[in-house]
């Protein structure tokens, strides 16, 4: 059973082990008055993910926490849309890190307004000194440990949209926020599901629509030399607030914009 | 400048980074009326791991807040003993993971019990099947990503009192919640503190000491074999609320329990 916390009323107990030690997790939705995008992957994905964690959640907890929120802050007619965020955590207690398996979890929710969008035009990205390393246990869950996307994410700018970031291989994994996806001649290219940080539900969405329509869809892992190499017909980033971004240039090195894509831009049509 | 909260008052506000991103890190330090074990050494690592996340905090405002707290929490003349810990985030603010450059700094101040102290005879442990995943530009840092020994924690039993986690390519690293210091014939064994996911105030202060006292102590890659095979002559886990902790067993191993730290046992010696 779930305890609900508004962000507009308070913050989470002092002893709340989202804090203490990263224990939870968070999805971040994109709204439209009192649709989201891809809001059933969103909570699946949540409740999934609170799964492997061992924090129990069910998928009727969330859409009913959803409506609450849509209700709360999703009121106006003509609103520009806003960002949903859910934390989910394991509640308090336990002794340290061990947690108490009874523990109630926590959920608070927040509200915020949307982030710039930027320029179907295209941004520009740059390689991120800093490693990211997954453990597989984890791979892919949007949890709250995530102090190397913020050590990451220092180097943005306002004309650097995105660090692109290595793991300890240097294979390119994904952004700090966005999960990646090159265009090649003979189809498109994304690391793999189990090599990432965090699977986006843009991603996963994207990957089963290229699919159906009869495209060529490759998980494998991704080198930089793929990226800034002669065979690059198209870098794009995927966030599923943020869209999906081409990429004009990493670093010092020109992509081309591909636009074939186009199509299934609008993250307006994936409402519900 | 610091912001302060008493965790006996409130929480951290709800958009607070380290529960959203687990940005920053803490201390829990042993406290016995108004001293505290190594206390010193506490606070220089948090303001050292503090300025390697660009989290600005100065010695003076720890110890500050150290001194308020052991009036709030410390004045009786006959307490056991009790848990301080100290929980600085990178604050509000900043655009998702990209901080504020200039956010101001929360300070989560907490109270407990000690924990229970583990017989002087020694403990069982066991290794952990969940990996520790160490990122070189946080190594040894006590941040608030700690979903790897949360996860680990959730195998131990009143009968299983640590696990003990390897890396990726099967090197032992470091308990949930100790470090670990392992007697051979030639001297003593830690892992290097650039491996290690926590490089702990009482490994520091234990290593100098073994040292002065002229003994050998190597920091190099600790294997299985070398803590479960014949030449092991004691392990010990290490942790600065807990003290200097033997190990009678891990897994199905009986393991000897080497007495020669007896004479540096007391953290009651220790307080500041």
């Amino acid at each position: 059973m779930l305890k609900l916390y508004w962000a507009d009323e308070s913050g989470l107990p002092a002893g709340d082990r989202g804090l203490a030690y990263g224990d939870g997790l968070f999805e971040t939705i994109r709204m439209k008055g009192r649709q989201g995008v891809l809001l059933g992957r969103h909570v699946e994905r949540m409740v999934r993910d609170a799964g492997r964690l061992a924090i129990p959640v069910t998928r009727q907890e969330l859409i009913s926490v959803c409506r609450q929120a849509a209700d709360r802050f999703g009121a106006g007619p003509d609103d520009q849309g806003w960002v949903l965020k859910l934390t989910l955590t394991r509640g308090t207690g336990g002794r340290g890190y061990r947690p108490e398996p009874t523990a109630q979890p926590n959920l608070l929710v927040a509200a915020s307004g949307l982030p710039p969008i930027p320029s179907p035009e295209g941004v520009w990205a740059d390689f991120s000194p800093v490693k990211l390393t997954v453990n597989p246990l984890l791979a892919g869950i949007k949890s709250l440990n995530r102090l190397e996307q913020v050590m990451a994410a220092r180097d943005l700018t306002d004309d650097r949209f995105e660090m692109l970031m290595l793991d300890s291989e240097g294979q390119l994994v994904e952004g700090t926020r966005t999960n990646l996806l090159v265009r090649f001649d003979q189809g498109w290219v994304t690391p793999p599901r189990t090599s990432l940080a965090v699977a986006g539900v843009l991603r996963e969405w994207l990957l089963e629509q290229l699919r159906s329509r009869g495209e060529t869809v490759a998980e494998r892992p991704l080198a930089v030399s793929d990226v800034v190499g002669p065979d690059c017909r198209g870098l794009f980033l995927l966030n599923s607030v943020l869209g999906v971004v081409p990429v004009r240039g990493v670093a010092d090195h020109e992509l081309p914009v591909y636009s074939g894509l186009a199509t299934i831009f609008d993250l307006n049509e994936l409402l519900e």
